[in-house]
C-alpha cells in the first residue's frame, strides 16, 4: 500500500458530536477512508451531519452504519459502550477492527470486550484532543494536528489492527503512544480528569454566590477563574461518564490533591510564608517541563 | 487640559516587574506621563530597566526616585508595602498622588495608609491583567488594553486625584470600576486567589508523583492540566503575599470549594450519575455568562 492510499474502504462513526465529527472530517481531509458514514441516536445530529457534508450517509440506526465497514470508531460517552457493544456485535464480521476515542480505557475492555465476535480486533484509543465546544457542528478536520493519540490495546491484539489504527491516528497528525490500559487510566486521572472536576467544582461554588457578587465574578473573571470555566464549559455527559469509569484513579489522585490543598489551606491560617513561597516555586519545574516538551 | 496631553509630569513606578514594566512603557507609548522613573531593590531589574530603554532614570533607592514625582506607583509583592510606606512617608510633598497594582486592596490602606503625610493622596488601584512571566523584560504597553483596573479610594479621598488615576487607566486601555476595597478583596478571591491556589496545589501534587508517572504527565498535559501549569507558573513572592494579606476572604470561599469538592467526590464514589451531571451543567450558565460579558 502507498503511503497516500485510504487506510480504510468504509469506516462507521457511531456517535457525530466534537470528537466524531472532526474525525469524519479527517478521513476524508487526509485520505484515510474511501468513505466515511455514521450512526448517531439523535435524528438531528444525523441531519446536521449530512447538511454539513462530512459524512455520505448518516443514520439512527447503528447496526446499518455497519453494512460493509472495515473500521468501526465508537466516539459515543463511555456509558453508552455496555448498549452500544451489545447492539453492534452481532452484526460486526471477522477482521473488522473497533476502535474508540473515549478518555477511559479500562472500561472499553470491560464493556466492548465481552460482546464482540472471535476476529473482531479491538484496539482501544484516546486522541488527547478536544475543546470546550460540543456536537457535530464543533468539529474540525485538523483537531488531532500535533496531539498525543493513545492506545491501549489488551495482550494478544492483532498487531496489523494496531499498527493500522496507529497509522490513521498519525495521518490525522497525532503522535502515536501504546499504553496499558491501567496505566493510561491512571495517568490520565491527573492530567485531566482531577483538572476538569476541579474546574467544574469552582466554577460551581461560584454560581452559588449571591447574584450581585455573581456577576462581579463574570466581570472581573480574567484573574484565573476564566480559564476555569472554559473547561468546566465541556459537555456534562461525557465528563459524567469518565468519572464514573475511572473512579478508583480519580479518587486515589483526589486524595493526594485534598491533603496538598489542606496543608496549604493550613500555611495561609498561620501565616506560613516560606511553605507557601516553597511551594509556588516547586510548581515551576512542571512548567518548565511542558514548555520544554513543546506541550505548551 | 487636552485629551492627549500627559497626566503627569514625571512618575515613579517602584518594583519594575511585569506589571510594573509594563505600566512605564504604557505611560510613555500612550503619552501619559512626561518622564517616567524607577526604583527596585534589584540592582539587576535597574539595568535591565535602562537597556530596555522604557525608564528615564532607574535607582535602588527608592527615596531618589521621588524627587519631583506628581505620581506613585507601588508595584511590589503586598507583603513589603509596609516597608515601603515607611521608607517614602518622609519624602512625599503634599500634592502627590500614591497608587498601587497590587491584587489585595484592604492590606494597602493598613500598610501603607499610615505613613503618608496630609495632603498625599492615596488612591489604591488593581489592575485585573498579567502574564505567568515575571521581571521588567515580560512587560508590554497593551498589557492593560481591554482589561479592568479596580480602584479602591477610601472615603474622603479627594475625588480629582481618583479621576486621575482612573484617566491613566483610561488611556492605557482599561475600563475603570470604583469599589470598596473589603467588596474587592472578597470578589478577587473568588475569581483570581482561590483558582491560583488549586492550580499550585494541583501542580504540586503532580510534582510529588514517581517521576516516570511525572514524565508522563508533561507528556500528556493537553487534557487540561496544561492550563494549571500556566497559572502555576505566577510569581511565588506576589502569590505567597496575596494570600498571607487576604487570609479571612480566601480562607471562607475555600471553605465552600471544600465542601463543594467533597460532595462531589461522594457522588463518584457511590456513582450518582445524576448529582455529577446536574452540577457539570449548571457551570455552563457562567460560561455563558463570561462569553456574553465578552470576557472570554
Amino acid at each position: 500500500m502507498s503511503d497516500t492510499a485510504p487506510l480504510f474502504d468504509r469506516v462507521a462513526i457511531v456517535g457525530i458530536g466534537l470528537i466524531g465529527s472532526s474525525l469524519a472530517r479527517a478521513m476524508t481531509d487526509y485520505g484515510i477512508a474511501r468513505q466515511v458514514v455514521c450512526a448517531d441516536r439523535s435524528k438531528d445530529a444525523c441531519v446536521k451531519a449530512m447538511e454539513l457534508g462530512i459524512v455520505e450517509m448518516a443514520t439512527t440506526e447503528v447496526e446499518v452504519a455497519l453494512d460493509g465497514a472495515d473500521l468501526v470508531v465508537l466516539a459515543v460517552p463511555i456509558g453508552s459502550y455496555a448498549e452500544v457493544g451489545e447492539r453492534i456485535g452481532p452484526h460486526l464480521v471477522p477482521g473488522t477492527i473497533v476502535t474508540d476515542v473515549g478518555s477511559v480505557k479500562q472500561a472499553v475492555l470491560r464493556d466492548i470486550g465481552p460482546h464482540l465476535p472471535d476476529g473482531v480486533h479491538l484496539v482501544p484509543g484516546h486522541p488527547v484532543a478536544g475543546t470546550e465546544h460540543s456536537g457535530p457542528e464543533a468539529g474540525f478536520a485538523s483537531l488531532f494536528q500535533g496531539r498525543w493519540c493513545i492506545l491501549t490495546p489488551p495482550t494478544g491484539t492483532d498487531s496489523a489492527a494496531v499498527e493500522k489504527v496507529a497509522a490513521l491516528w498519525r495521518r490525522a497528525g497525532s503522535t502515536v503512544e501504546v499504553m496499558d490500559a491501567n496505566h493510561h487510566d491512571r495517568v490520565l486521572a491527573i492530567t485531566s480528569h482531577l483538572p476538569h472536576l476541579i474546574a467544574y467544582t469552582i466554577v460551581g461554588t461560584a454560581s452559588d454566590l449571591e447574584e450581585d457578587t455573581k456577576s462581579e465574578v463574570i466581570k472581573f473573571s480574567a484573574g484565573g477563574f476564566r480559564d476555569f470555566t472554559r473547561i468546566a464549559a465541556s459537555d456534562p455527559v461525557m465528563w459524567r461518564d469518565v468519572f464514573l469509569n475511572n473512579r478508583e484513579a480519580v479518587l486515589e489522585i483526589l486524595q493526594r490533591f485534598t491533603e496538598d490543598l489542606t496543608a496549604l489551606q493550613r500555611a495561609i491560617r498561620w501565616g506560613e510564608g516560606q511553605q507557601l513561597h516553597d511551594q509556588f516555586t516547586k510548581t515551576r519545574a512542571i512548567r518548565r517541563g511542558i514548555i520544554d516538551a513543546k506541550q505548551a
